[in-house]
């Protein structure tokens, strides 16, 4: 991803691995400046992932990943180091298909190395089917971050805007700001604000008026887990987006790589949804919003039934929920995938 | 309302006259600490509204005619009052009605004090009307605050839980947070918290998730406008959670007084939706959240269309948006009301 340092457009990744550690752009960080998080064993790799240094499913499987090759490298007991990292966060998919991926190639750094490049390079196919879909002068909602942050490089949701922006077509982008960690205001805004993709940012609340008035034609988010009935979990909020999205005819897209697809789900009502801490929802920059002995509920995120999706946007194509059957054999077909 | 000053609970209202001057308690110093505004002249009014001193339809009317009644006495240009006060807010109908009710009394202090006696008492009433729609262990999402602060006293949705919870009826109460003002973590968490009712505050984006889940059987908001067909305007966000309500099967109840009702306008369409600064987005608590240089849209209020209302509960009793017809005439024979 392009990211301005200094005045100067350099292209970084989000997450790499250098010198025996785990690189992570620190996102709790952004917008206000880059921080590296170098992460030098697998509790690291868990804290980072727990406390969300870095996040973004196929992210954290690349942060798992590099993680296992780092501890295999360090000697650490691999149980324990599998165990740790496995229980950082229950509810992205990919973390647990790279630390299938590890275990099968002997948590080899060459493996690793290879699983992040098939993550980037699926992503950019992602990013070209996508684009297909959309039109000059589209008016795009997402949610969340699924961009580049949340990958390596050129994201899921946000890949396809990325290579239609570089194809010339003019397009504008609402941006949800996804309380409660404003994923959307801090990391996407920053994101296209980077590649010079123009946009708004909006409340959460606002996201329904923009596509009842007409003003939002098309929606493309990301997602944490597909079951095989195509039922997805994501963010908190995106059901309530999809379900408006639908009721004003707008076509809503979901982006994620095979590996995000847990096939030994039928439906989505088995996703684990993790309960984050209240102050994520009672707090914003260190700063307290509601009284002081308030509480909060912070669920951290939903799964919206595959009714309510257009079609799921891969590296192998665009399928409709009932067309996943398909994508069932075209992965089960994927030496990497196995 | 019942407020906790000093370890002691009072009884104090939102907004009052005293000494020639109107006094409001300063919504935005809220939780935090209890402040009054107190307002000298038209302008000093026009200032409170606009920059949301006082919000919440009743309380705005309210403001208003205790406004009026100040200028007239102080012997203001009252045509130049009347404008300045009139272009402060465009959405809510009570500060339209309030004005017409002012000018129909020569601005007087007695009709300012009858206005914001009869307000208080229809709320009351709104309260006994709602709580009859409450059973016991109820669930109950609201959004914003239509609560004491936004009337004078018991609010319009806050008055049926309000009741409720003083008769012995348990129940726990889902606020949404409402971004971007954060009227529901910061004035309905607050509320409630004074009177021991229940409740957790949640991000805008997880109620749709507490819909689905079956957590939440009912929803109760309050209105700044009504068109006669039943559309109505409130804070945004409130037309996604109608229509997650009515996917999920819950009832969605708007709780509003005569004077919230604009029966000059057919449908929705005509309501004025007022566009804040984008910094009420972009910053929490004078802290930015977004990029630097981030943009963001900031519509308060959208439109919900009235096949989302399950009904409209007012101090005449309780309304299906077909019966609205009904309440017009019971409106149009109210002496008050005219």
């Amino acid at each position: 991803m392009k990211v301005n340092i200094n005045g100067e457009s350099k292209a970084i990744l989000a997450v790499w691995f250098e010198e025996n550690q785990v690189k992570l752009i620190d996102q709790r960080k952004i917008p206000e400046t880059i921080e590296i998080y170098s992460a030098k064993n697998s509790d690291d790799i868990y804290y980072a992932i727990k406390n969300m240094v870095v996040r973004g499913a196929p992210a954290i499987g690349v942060t798992a990943a590099y993680g296992l090759a780092m501890a295999s490298k360090n000697m650490e007991d691999m149980e324990k180091a599998v165990k740790t990292i496995s229980s950082s966060r229950p509810t992205a998919y990919d973390l647990f298909k790279a630390i299938d991926f590890m275990k099968a190639n002997n948590f080899s750094e060459s493996a690793a190395r290879r699983y992040a490049l098939e993550i980037t390079e699926r992503s950019r196919k992602i990013g070209e089917y996508g684009n297909t879909l959309i039109q000059a002068n589209d008016h795009i909602l997402t949610h969340c971050n699924a961009g580049a942050l949340a990958v390596v490089d050129w994201g899921t949701a946000l890949a396809p805007m990325r290579i239609a922006h570089d194809s010339g077509k003019k397009i504008f982008v609402y941006v949800d700001e996804t309380r409660p960690r404003l994923q959307g205001a801090k990391l996407t805004a920053w994101e296209l604000q980077q590649e010079g993709i123009d946009y708004s940012i909006i409340a959460d609340n606002a996201a329904g008026y923009f596509m009842k008035n007409g003003d939002i034609n098309l929606a493309i988010v990301g997602a944490d887990r597909i079951a095989a009935n195509g039922d997805f979990a994501n963010k908190i909020g995106t059901y309530e987006k999809a379900v408006l999205a639908k009721v004003n005819n707008i076509p809503f897209y979901v982006a994620a790589p095979g590996s995000t697809f847990d096939f030994s789900l039928k439906t989505g009502e088995g996703i684990p949804i993790e309960e984050r801490d209240e102050n994520e929802v009672l707090m914003v920059n260190n700063s307290r919003l509601g009284p002081a002995e308030g509480h909060a509920k912070n669920p951290a995120f939903d799964v919206t039934p595959h009714e309510y999706v257009t079609a799921f946007i891969t590296e192998y194509g665009i399928f409709r929920p009932e067309e996943l059957r398909k994508l069932h054999s075209l992965i089960h077909e994927d030496l990497f995938m196995r």
